[in-house]
């Protein structure tokens, strides 16, 4: 269960319906998920975290990644930091984007392997190779 | 420091010898990162842990993912996971495979996003909406 | 689930039987969080738990920190780790300790800035400033 | 080693010139640490970041937490995340708004104290009571 | 909910087929948990899986350790990633290789110490003694 | 660096002489390891931390588990939580208790194991088997 209550649309303050109105026209779809909907709680924290939110994952950068690269990062951090509602918000998400089975799969087997190797170099203590410390 | 001697070429069992000439061979460059130098101190994980390497990131998936998402999905899990060696040998990694600085810096900015909501999704204990709950 | 049975008071060896008497006085409530059930299988380690507990949360130091201030530590580490349990437990604790929701709003912006910003300093493996190391 | 080169006064941007600037007058101090001087590859990640951190830690909300006790929220999260960066920076920022031996003594208490019933709380999988269900 | 189908028997491809069977021979029971009913939506991955666990938690090494020990090493590394499924199926697992409610007690004292500990040396960026540092 | 300074024999508190001699005589060595030297600028933590300790990892209790298991599950938790001083100063401690470099391979390949099956449970939501749920 929320911590806080999951706000309804006849709940929200006069602030958090223009960020809810903002998020439908953004997707182009009336569904506004439960984080939105806990985080409504708070106004000002709504609108700060939608906008930025909007800036990196929707309008993005000239140059950059496209949209399905996005969502798997995203979901690959939400796995490693073991946050089940992002998990499924952002796999479903993917889904939306095109994820096919076999990508998905793939995703998988990169976040098992990742996840094996980065327990065998904390584990072992490995130090950093001189030509990756570039900075 | 290492909490095992980092082998030399010189002192590698035959075992070692026949998958660092793998690692040479499937990468075309004579150079061999510390952690496989860590692993060779015990030829069956360093086999195991390579060929299960190369099969996902090597050899990949038909209709998988292309390599530089590959690399930015583990560097993803490196970093949410804290991996010191990790984040500088896949960062190395993805930009030996064309990353650009704008694709980097649009890595950055989901990395800190997800983390971001990850942590308020988390704090918040947000419930999974029925929609994600497809399984 | 948990995987250890939830002790009822009937249940109780007579050590945890003490135990949960000086919890009972200590907070002024007859209420017994599930917890201490699942550790009351285990008497030595019940006692040890909530003995360190009350010397730190209840009696604290002299010159220490005010109670809201404790328990808004302890929720953000139970956050950072991603414990459903001590995040529920604690938010409860930091509103009957006086949390108001400014302060609980201004803790969830915090919360989100050091996720965002530790992921980025991870990513970036950010050297320590030599005037911060001072140890 | 940083994963990018750490930008002098001499090599900013314009636009990172700017962010510095308000660092400056924000802290009233010239010094600039790693962390900005990193992020200064990349402007618009870098003002992005800085103007929320100063929203959320300098600004802060009416009616919401004091200086020291947003530090040690910060702090703890940093810890807990495993963030070397992060925990210099913020030991010494919290010593610079005040925090006292005794306090300092006290936080790490609490940061042990939550991270041992977390570890027992994940174990134990043990339930939410339903009083704290209350979202 | 699982993220994917938990496939019953019947809707097994032919080569997720033969991983059941062996899983089921291996172990010497009909039962086959949903870790490999999420995993068989994906038959290569459902293999290198079954077949890595086997030869690690099965087969093992030849003067390696005793099998309630390798079961509570998995158990510890679940713990702290916070994996409930995986968790809740590793401390069956371990009770199933024998172990008695003084060595669950033990193993949760450790568990907790170590998490302390760990906390502890994090926050004070305890550096590494040089005896320690033999690599 | 560390946080605080590592306080050298003769700038113990008369509290904190009584902690060190405690230790050399319970390990039958002089040397004392820093954590032990971090924790001593705060006599009451140093000597509620080696107290517990003490009573977890050396005493232990009846029916208990052998020392070098002890030390392993010790070890498991410190590489997952990404405790770099822990991991050195486990895995030293692991060899001082006699283990071998076969049980040191095959405690590396149960934790890349478990770190791979997590990601897994985790990134699929696996829902818990009813058969794990006996709580």
């Amino acid at each position: 269960m929320s911590t806080v209550r999951l706000l309804t649309d006849d709940e929200l303050s006069e602030e958090a319906v223009a960020v809810f109105a903002d998020i439908r026209a953004t997707r182009g779809s009336d569904f506004v998920n439960n984080i939105w909907r806990a985080l409504a709680n708070d106004p000002p924290a709504l609108k700060a975290t939608w906008s930025r939110l909007k800036e990196v994952m929707v309008e993005g950068r000239e140059g950059g990644l496209d949209p399905l690269t996005k969502e798997l990062i995203y979901l690959a951090i939400s796995t490693a930091n073991g946050c089940s509602y992002c998990v499924h918000s952002h796999t479903a998400a993917a889904r939306a984007k095109g994820m096919t089975d076999a990508q998905y799969g793939e995703f998988l087997d990169i976040v098992a392997m990742a996840a094996q190797t980065n327990a065998l170099a904390i584990a072992l203590q490995t130090p950093v190779d001189e030509v990756f410390e570039k900075g």
